[in-house]
């Protein structure tokens, strides 16, 4: 008995050898403290480069307008993250996450500090969309107003619902890094802001009845595509940090189909633009690669590498037709093509979950690999239901925006450019840029 | 008694395979060394972000200066990282960290690679500061002597005071991730430069005994929103990555802070510059994201994101005032606002550690914690050492320069633009630029 | 015997416990799990900065070229990597490493992925390098069939030989991050591409028997500049993650060789363009920094920093030299330095293993390290199979698009610009840009 005593005293000890592993001064590592420091520096390093992803938009909506407006763009990319990350940081964790108690990130501790970062970045993303739509002859005081409101309120409140245990996530709505949660959301928003704000001067001409659509180029090819080089490079982030966790082995696939139909939607896009246009489209084309990292957002972890092929090629085919329907067919002037980008494609995305979940990974099965339309049902509830609640939201946000401090910039102030206008300031001093542009 | 014998045996074996966990081939796999490989890729990934903030002085800096100087200014900030790297192999880090019997890094294993491979970029950042508050009149040559200097013994000398075990290290001074040690060093280094340099010419000029200042625009607006958007993502290593380890749970602090306070420098900026001007301008704003950086960085770890809140918009707030002071008052001629930035706003972020430290982290506690005037204090010491120590040794080595290779161009090559007086370069090919821009 | 039964039994279940370090739920933390996540995030983490390189080669190539070209440039390098990408899914993959039963990647488990995700962006490297030395005279449909070759079949081929256990690698050919299996084959493949194509029109001009050499500056100075830090930023994806191990301790020695090289190649390049030219060169240096970093490429593993710093130095020296040598005497018309920076300087990396090597890391022992001549032989042997076949493989594909698709654009098309005559698109608009430009 007494040497039973003893083994059983020493197992004991054992046993929490090999719980400890190593020891080195008072704290012991256990596997678990690894593993959770695996992933805190995956998800720290992903939210970072989520983060550079503000660069990206800044330079793509910047290159694909004008000279005039470029400080103006600038300064709303810097204020909707700076503005937003610090209402999200007040309320809009708390309303999306944490509950009410964690306002102002109370009472957090290291995971949710985590959670938090890598959140407010995506936060920021959603916000950010708008800016693009509306280029060109939106009040400055007016998107500070939106970015609080949609940041703080707007996008948490359908975050909560997919990706905070609301509704969605109840109906096993599945959207792996945000096609819908994120893109979606600001892509609706961006349609509603371009609707309620009006075409730029200029933009559709009536001639004798019938519309007259005017191309206005961007200024900036080069930074238009470093902005997409950014973008793409970000959504490594976006996507493969969406597994929340650094010890997940579905981040090689996650980071292959992201790959994947990214350059799927870049050529597809490509290849439509050139039958359509007669000739390879450079703006298109890198719409077409968004195009395709927007699509294969939601079903990043769920698809196959050929599915995030199709499913990224589709998406640069839409995209393409999209911005030419949005802007032919419904005159509503999106200077970027944020709308069919984010909105589309997102939707687009979103969809093709219900189609090509493999089964695999993720615990759900699309129509094309036998799981029946289930999911397909479920991802059209959610789509939808956030575009609803998009339309709805951002038609109150940007009316009381509009009767009270306004939206719109005075068509003098609109000519003269944004940059003179707003900011008192000049994006190419001492250049010789054409009248207007 | 031989049982007893066993079981000792038989509990070594298991205590050793407790400690190693895992065992395949040779080599086994101990906690510690998981640890090891956590930290590692840890330090080398946020070093390469740390490297990549380069880019976005570089960009930051040519983009707020005239076109006329903006291969000038990437050749100074491609050679004061080139030179800056090898000066600090050589003989920097032995200063700072090493001592003399790791000259050239001799006998360094893994460890000190890794250290210097994370140590090399803060230097290059301090070195790089400089460049924008000496931008446009400065001789190539006195820029590369003086980055060696700076590099090399200038910034280790204070680096070691403070990071290196030196005295201030051993009165509790607390610099966490370099507010004083980097960024005070270069904007004290930039404020002499600028001072002993003088102004460009035309910047200042004497109208009836009355100092009239002419506002010098930048270039390149877009390129100096991505320099920032650049440096703020490169922050995330400079700061996160100063726990210096990758099992740190701080880590996700330092990063909500980190945002944060950017945040809130940006709108502070901001929200002063609209007051101050009439208008919310976009060259402020920026520099008061960065302003809000820099105040942060001293107190990343310590600070609570409510302490960062407040410390970043107050340097929002600093910045500005602080750029006009030096600009309307001082007549120091800085194109950047180099010395605001860096100079002042770090001597605010170290001070605001006496103020804002919790106490929760970093065995310190400020003012506004109840820890009395004693940090305050302390930090107060080394914000003046350093100051007078930059004052000093900078004094004298812009002096040395300007004796022997000289400091300053012609005024003839100023008015030509140093691309072509110093590099026989043109950095806009076929675009028309207004004369002298 | 039944205590020593009962301590057996504890034994194996201390063991297991060993093994297993921590259960939470069903799945055990195991140490090889925890090392198989170091890896994995790091291998992602580093992919995912060698595919940022693509914007960097993006924004080198335009800004060394000129603005009439530059949407085009941006669209082959777009296009290039999303052909490249799913022909290196579809076959590349296949024909390097996984043999044909991994074709589209079938069957791929994660730690497939996530080795296809770190080396489809060195594929991409490979392939881009050849856009800036055909920039400004390539039909956009040669360079597409191009892109799917190289990156289909003959990139993978040689890589086969070197990485995928062909027979270099059995020669014991060293080349640790791709100084000849990435750089010189995208150099070599420049150098037949800009051979075969012949010069831009007005670049060589015969005057009297004599030819005529014409400098054509490059349009945006900031932009290559940015492009070179985005690249030397992205070239610790591309060394540091050669290690191929997230648990490497080499990790550290590979960055800090990095860094010095490509300091020691900017200083040098700097340092002979002064001396040749009288004035330190921007283009050169920036070049110089890439030479300095595709010469360390093979060898960052096996060098000692100071190593490191002399073939970087030389590197610097030998691509200033080959980039006259090549213009001023082959007369074949390289607008970025491509087969210089590439091609020459990845020879000379190559070979300097067989110099340098130490023999502390990697096995191997060069010439000055007392290992005699056997290395360099088997390096030589490797530059020389590689670019007997490179000049073999490029010149049957470029012919043969010569005569099927045509490889050049029209005097009239190259004298409007690629911009408009392939893309019908304008890359900065509004800009007043003197005629042909």
């Amino acid at each position: 008995m007494k040497k039973f005593g003893v083994i059983l005293i020493l197992a004991l000890i054992f046993f929490t050898a090999g719980g400890m592993v190593f020891a080195e001064g008072s704290a012991p590592i256990t596997a678990k403290l690894l593993s959770n420091s695996i992933t805190m520096i995956w998800l720290i390093i992903m939210g970072a480069l989520v983060f550079f992803m503000q660069a990206g938009f800044a330079m793509v909506e910047t290159g694909l307008t004008r000279a005039k407006n470029a400080s103006n763009i600038m300064m709303k990319n810097l204020m909707d993250f700076s503005v937003g990350a610090i209402i999200y940081w007040a309320v809009g964790w708390a309303i999306m996450y944490g509950g009410l108690k964690e306002v102002f990130l109370n009472g957090a501790g290291s995971s949710t500090f985590r959670d938090w970062m890598f959140q407010v970045v995506f936060a920021a993303t959603a916000a950010t969309i708008v800016s693009g739509s509306m280029a060109g002859r939106t009040k400055f005081t007016a998107y500070l107003v939106y970015s609080l409101f949609i940041s703080g309120i707007i996008y948490p409140v359908s975050g909560h619902w997919i990706w905070g245990g609301g509704w969605l996530a109840k109906l096993n709505f599945h959207d792996f890094a945000g096609s819908t949660v994120v893109h979606s959301v600001g892509g609706w928003a961006a349609l509603m802001g371009a609707l309620i704000l009006g075409a730029r001067k200029g933009k559709y001409i009536k001639v004798d009845g019938k519309v007259h659509v005017k191309a206005i180029p961007g200024h900036n090819m080069p930074l238009a595509a470093l902005g997409v080089f950014i973008l793409w490079f970000g959504w490594y982030g976006f996507n493969a940090g969406s597994t929340l966790d650094g010890t997940s082995m579905d981040i090689a696939v996650v980071a292959v189909n992201t790959t994947l139909a990214a350059a799927a939607g870049a050529f597809g896009a490509m290849l439509i633009s050139w039958i359509l246009f007669g000739k390879p489209d450079p703006s298109m084309s890198l719409n077409g690669a968004l195009a395709g990292l927007v699509g294969i957002t939601a079903g990043a972890l769920v698809s196959s590498p050929l599915g995030a092929v199709i499913v990224g090629f589709i998406a640069g085919l839409i995209v393409v037709l999209a911005v030419r329907f949005i802007d032919y067919v419904l005159h509503i002037d999106d200077p970027v093509g944020a709308i069919s980008v984010h909105g589309v494609c997102g939707a687009w995305g979103t969809l093709a979950v219900g189609l090509f979940a493999t089964g695999e990974r993720g615990g759900i099965t699309g129509l094309l690999y036998g799981g029946g339309f289930r999911q397909l049902f479920v991802q059209s509830i959610g789509i939808g239901s956030v575009f609803l609640w998009m339309v709805a939201a951002t038609t109150i946000l940007f009316f009381a925006i509009k009767i009270t401090v306004g939206l719109r910039v005075t068509e003098e102030e609109e000519l003269q450019g944004l940059d003179i206008s707003e900011h008192n300031a000049e994006s190419y001093y001492g250049f010789q840029i054409f009248q207007n542009q």
